[in-house]
């Protein structure tokens, strides 16, 4: 698929942005409905940033696509999760049987789910050693991403399992935006305080052993991260190229994201964020992308949860703005 | 169906409480699925709020209904809103024939929609001239949206439309908790910077106009409400005598809400807040309600919007706590 992180770069670049007449239509049309200015709020940016995206000035989501990535990470060896690393393929089984939470919201959404597990047999090294991945083997999991995207999908959540998969996030976070490795290091899934001490000092070491990591975005997702978090880089770039808008769920999925963003100016231009977990990084790497979560409810789970919780948000937005009478057509005084 | 407000109390005083032992069961049912302890985070207490109130302990809504109420105010004629009054028998046709924005999403979140329109050709008084309502109609009123409950729903949204009605939501809420007129009063529906300190004026003479208002609740129901706001009241009534779960709308309905929470404690245990809108009053009120809103999206726009919106989340919650496989039936390990 790809045979360098620069031919990455330049497909990003080379993407093309949203429609700027659909969009046009689209807020035309919205000032004509039966409320008052701007009484929907955020809905309304929302009805007018998908219009944008999909070319289209009244659209509805039809085909929402779920993609959930796997991937197991050297690093857990190091007492950084709360539950051994066999459970990232255990709970991949329970995704496939549909007993997971992941499962009931994608039920709810009508989306379609997929569900990708890569190689877990073949944890990533450690990076508190060395880089976590080869380039080639990086590169593969982001071609793994890219190719999973649909291109009948009108949206894209991407989700993640990974027993260790927050260390990994909180090393990327910390090598593309500094600070101490405090800042990015949060419970995951419930550790305790000497559980957060060394996850903290496993983020500080892996960030001293890969000083690559710091200097060059992709370095950080190849040194750092995991094949799933690799794989959720590569569809939410594929998803960029073809004009298909994602909503970000939580922090290793932000975390993916971040890597574009930093490597390319514009690469998340088609991403909204889902929500803000409660892992308390995850809302200071949105305030670095400048994003504004929709939900706020305090889950802290992954699996894409949070962001297919928030696919209702935007069909709402969608429902009113393509759905709702004009002023002209209902005889309302005031439009 | 009521003749005096101590009828009301009475009915509120001796309404039952939620099943704890569905509740207990619901509690333990959680702590068994497939997912970290608390990693849903508020979705997981929706699921055990929800269950205690429906004595199932795990449920699923299957009948949510939606009572939108439309009245028309006096003090309308004091330049209060942005709209003429004529808007409110507009936009109830318009809710009628399925072109407002609750429409849209009443049809995405599954749910019935009624509308009633309460004398719309008979507007209150001007509150700023004495009593809105006799106790006669107020009670008429509060016996409308209480008869509307259907007994068979599973969770009540209670909406409205009356131009004029935050100003009315704005004196409710100066009446029962003090503070400035201007602590409660907004733009409404677009008002400008001189109709604001207008609208804040009017709600002072509202509660000068009206002295016991300050000492009842029920008295500044009647003499500072709407008729739609005393059916918001006895619907929310209704639904908490039934063990009808119910989801707060915008300021207007939290108002009515508040008048219940201020007559008999624990009025409202049944109820949740959907979503703080834009009007600064709502979190306000909200936070003398104990209330933490489920959404924060900038709507305005009342007629139940936020809250019906609100219901997908509390699907979702339910969609996990009633569908998801537990450790031991998925075979993961760490339950």
């Amino acid at each position: 698929m790809f045979d360098s992180f620069d031919a990455i770069r330049d497909r990003l670049l080379n993407a093309p942005g949203p429609d700027e007449d659909a969009r046009a239509r689209a807020a035309t049309r919205n000032a004509t409905l039966t409320k008052p200015p701007g009484a929907l709020g955020r809905l309304e940016d929302l009805a007018l940033w998908y219009a944008g995206w999909r070319g289209d000035p009244r659209p509805r989501i039809t085909a929402p696509q779920v993609l959930v990535f796997a991937g197991n990470h050297g690093v857990a060896a190091r007492g950084v999760s709360a539950f051994p690393p066999d459970v990232t393929a255990q709970m991949v089984a329970n995704f496939k049987a549909g007993g997971a939470a992941i499962n009931q919201l994608v039920g709810l959404a009508g989306a379609r789910l997929d569900v990708i597990a890569l190689d877990l047999n073949r944890p990533t090294m450690d990076f508190t050693t060395g880089p976590a991945m080869a380039a080639t083997d990086c590169l593969a999991a982001f071609g793994t991403g890219w190719q999973a995207v649909g291109h009948g999908a009108d949206l894209l959540v991407t989700g993640e399992m990974g027993i260790g998969n927050t260390t990994s996030a909180a090393a990327i976070a910390h090598a593309l935006y500094g600070g101490a490795a405090s800042d990015w290091t949060g419970r995951g899934t419930g550790l305790d305080d000497d559980g957060l001490a060394r996850k903290a000092q496993v983020v500080a070491e892996g960030l001293a052993a890969n000083p690559d990591a710091a200097r060059d975005p992709f370095a950080a997702l190849r040194c750092l991260g995991g094949r799933e978090i690799a794989a959720m880089a590569g569809a939410i770039a594929r998803a960029r190229c073809l004009r298909i808008p994602v909503l970000l769920d939580g922090f290793i999925a932000t975390a993916a994201a971040a890597v574009l963003h930093e490597a390319v100016p514009g690469a998340l231009d088609h991403a909204q964020a889902g929500h803000v977990s409660a892992e308390a990084a995850h809302g200071r790497l949105l305030d670095q992308l400048g994003l504004d979560p929709l939900l706020s409810l305090g889950l802290r789970l992954g699996e894409g949860t949070g962001a297919v919780l928030a696919i209702q948000v935007l069909k709402g937005a969608l429902a009113c703005h393509s759905g709702m009478a004009t002023f002209a057509e209902a005889g309302v005084s005031g439009g």
